[in-house]
C-alpha cells in the first residue's frame, strides 16, 4: 500500500533537513497517519521532492528503521512496520523534563510571552 | 560580582556539550539566577570544570552574547548584561508549536506514557 506522505521541510531553517525529516515522519508514525503496511517514497523520490541530498533522506530513514518504525528495502524505499512501543525508563522522563525546560527558556528569551507559552503547552498536552 | 554558576552537563549525552552549555546557562539567565552584573567564569575555567574543549565554551558564550545576554571580555570571561526582551513574531510561536509537537512524538515513540507527558507539560506550563 503506497502512502501519500505529505512532508514539508524548510530549507532555510536553523533545524537541519535531516532532523526535520525524522521529526516530521515520526509525528506521522506516532499519530498513525503512517500506519503499518504503508510504503514510504523511495529515498531518491523523497530527496527530489524535498530538494535535499539523497544521503540526507537515507540517513533519516535509517534512524527511523533503528527506532523500529521502518523496514528498509535495498534501493527501493521503506515500509512502515508494526512496532512494539518500548517501556520508557526514568532517564527518558528526566530527559523530557530537561528539554521542556530548555525549550521554555529559549522561547521566553526569544520574546514569546509566558501566557502564550502556557497556552501552547496546554494545547500540546491536550492533543495527546 | 562573581557568580557561582552551577552548571552540570552530561558528557555521554546525545546532546552536544555546546548545546547543553547554551541551554543550561539560558535557563539560569531567563529565570534570573544569573542576573545582570554577574560574572561568568572564564572560558578556560568553565572548560576545565566541565571537562570540555576551550572552544566549546567559547562558542557557547558567543551564542549567548549574540542573543544579548552576555558581554564578552577578551580572554577573561563574560558579564551578564541587562537585556531588552525582543518581541516575538508569529514565526517564533509557530516554531515553538512545531518543536513541542516533535518533542511529544519523540517521547511517545520512546515509550513515555501520554499521561506522564501531559503532566510534565502541565508542570512546565505552571512553572512559567
Amino acid at each position: 500500500m503506497a502512502s501519500n506522505v505529505t512532508l514539508r521541510i524548510e530549507l532555510d531553517s536553523a533545524v537541519p533537513a535531516y532532523r526535520q525529516i525524522v521529526d516530521g515522519l515520526r509525528i506521522l508514525l506516532v499519530n498513525g497517519q503512517l500506519a503499518p503496511g504503508s510504503e514510504l517514497p523511495s529515498v531518491r523520490r523523497m530527496a527530489l521532492d524535498l530538494g535535499v541530498h539523497f544521503n540526507t533522506v537515507a540517513e533519516a530513514y535509517r534512524t527511523l528503521a533503528d527506532e523500529g518504525w521502518l523496514e528498509l528495502r535495498q534501493g527501493r524505499g521503506a515500509t512502515v512496520v508494526k512496532r512494539e512501543a518500548p517501556a520508557a525508563g526514568s532517564e527518558q522522563v528526566e530527559d523530557l523534563r530537561r528539554r521542556l525546560q530548555a525549550l521554555t527558556a529559549e522561547m521566553l528569551a526569544k520574546g514569546v510571552p509566558a501566557a502564550k507559552l502556557r497556552s501552547l503547552m496546554r494545547a500540546a498536552a491536550e492533543e495527546l
